[in-house]
């Protein structure tokens, strides 16, 4: 998949933009971080991000998080920032060049779990790489978000990363990396739990349950790769069997539940989602101990105290703007 | 393993007396169906069944839920004692013979998933055994016992008829039949979710699901199986580490969710039971639907609205009386 032939025109311009969704984990969350599939969807919330040469050897950063300036030659370190300077870092602007600006609007909810990190990021790679006058192809794109995703976290599978890049609903492997693009936007609903979540912590606990059983839970990482895999022909059918679908979702769940970072209140989201006849399946979504629930379907009853956000799938993955 | 000689001394008497314990599922319910191990503990309640000669052509059956009579030439069916009639028939008393009076007093609460069925009938199987003069092998009388529970049911895996017979805490599996005891009575807590279950309505949503996608139900069943083999070292270790022991009931219970079994009054006796700072770690135990949660520990707190049960894990299997 490429992006449109605009992105291929200009070289070694003063400004480029670029913009990027925000995703969803569907399927897989922690498996991914273990060798399995995992299926991730981008939402049709984005992230724009401009850049543009400046020669006063300075860095500069606009957001809805503030302005922060620093030495380009040697950058401070803020961590609001902290995704943008990397990729910054990774695609060459950084450190030392004759200086940048960098300008971010999302519209994606920041730290509840939609990915607006990756999708920054990935706006912020292609708009540099774009600057550069180098061939974006989504590939390098891809690799250059990845590492510095990777650089700021100290891990990430890079499942939101291919669905900021690519978009639509995807299956995705890290290791060997593939990304395979399913032809069909899911009707999700999201729901906030209420809590923000840690992915280290999350991740830390999952560890120290597969420390102490790893072969239980490598069979559990198991179980989350064969919904997957089952996932794959439902959703080429026209039109794929929701229901069935809805169930792989269930099942993960089941799993999450297994690997411990299903707290009090995603059960209980996850319970109300459920409980709404226009809802066929549902699910925690991304590494558990907070963020968001998934349900697939559309709610139909009122729902009280249930924090709908909103927010869609939707197909389209980076763009680049003139 | 083998009853105490005292059962080996009689032969071909006037009456016959054998108590068997109800049980608890603890890991693998389901799973146990379709080839996988299980784990299975018996109870300290117990059903005791006293078995006498007449000469009447009569049968005869009597317990707290009446007493019932028929012809032994040509029995009537009453669902009530339908385990103990079938009974009398693989071990070749009934239709036929000079006449029977069969004697119950259990004191497993029925209906609840404490398998009180089971026990009945390998008690009943036993005493029969045991009057016809033979030799009550404990193998014996568990092949009869499982024949009779089967033709009642239609299915039944004979984990509850292993506990029955065997007693203790058993890794079970059903084909090839093996039966391994563990030298340990694990710290149980036991609580009604305030709905019975019916087994075979649990057992037929569970084979919906498997047929809809069976190679992902396999490996949910596959991580069942795996939380029976980290279980075993865990129990043989001096002390067992009830701590990690507890994860696997947590991991079975992601399963059961997993597989559809868990309603809502089930899942909140597991959240509350875990609440509990004694409570390890929590599971529906037996088909779902609705009857028992188990909690590993011992309940701290109070436990307003838990219906606990007076029932505790015991090591006693089955048991000849004079």
């Amino acid at each position: 998949m490429r992006p449109s032939l605009a992105g291929w025109m200009k070289a070694d311009s003063k400004s480029a933009s670029a913009s990027a969704p925000g995703s969803l984990m569907i399927l897989g969350e922690h498996a991914v971080l273990r060798g399995r599939r995992a299926m991730v969807c981008s939402i049709e919330r984005r992230a724009k991000v401009e850049v543009r040469r400046r020669n006063d050897g300075r860095l500069a950063i606009r957001s809805a998080l503030g302005r922060w300036e620093t030495s380009v030659t040697s950058p401070q370190r803020d961590d609001r920032f902290a995704f943008v300077v990397e990729t910054a870092r990774c695609c060459g602007f950084v450190p030392g060049g004759p200086g940048l600006e960098i300008s971010i609007s999302s519209r994606i909810p920041p730290g509840v779990g939609l990915s607006s990190s990756a999708a920054v990021t990935v706006a912020t790679a292609a708009a540099l790489l774009r600057l550069g006058g180098r061939m974006p192809e989504s590939e390098k794109v891809f690799k250059l978000a990845l590492e510095a995703v990777r650089k700021v976290q100290g891990t990430g599978s890079g499942a939101d990363v291919a669905a900021a890049v690519w978009g639509g609903l995807l299956v995705y492997c890290a290791d060997p990396l593939r990304v395979d693009r399913l032809p069909v936007t899911p009707p999700l609903v999201v729901v906030f739990s209420g809590a923000r979540a840690s992915t280290a912590a999350a991740v830390a606990q999952v560890e120290r349950r597969v420390r102490a059983l790893s072969r239980l839970f490598e069979s559990v990482f198991d179980v989350m790769d064969a919904s997957v895999e089952e996932a794959v022909p439902i959703l080429k059918q026209r039109p794929p069997d929701w229901k069935k679908f809805a169930l792989l979702l269930d099942v993960n769940q089941g799993m999450m539940q297994a690997l411990g970072v299903v707290t009090a209140s995603l059960a209980e989201a996850v319970r109300r989602l459920r409980d709404d006849p226009g809802i066929l399946g549902a699910k925690v979504s991304g590494a558990g101990g907070g963020d968001c629930v998934i349900g697939l379907g559309d709610l139909q009853g009122p729902t009280p105290g249930l924090r709908v956000l909103d927010v869609r799938a939707a197909p389209e993955g980076l763009q680049w703007h003139e």
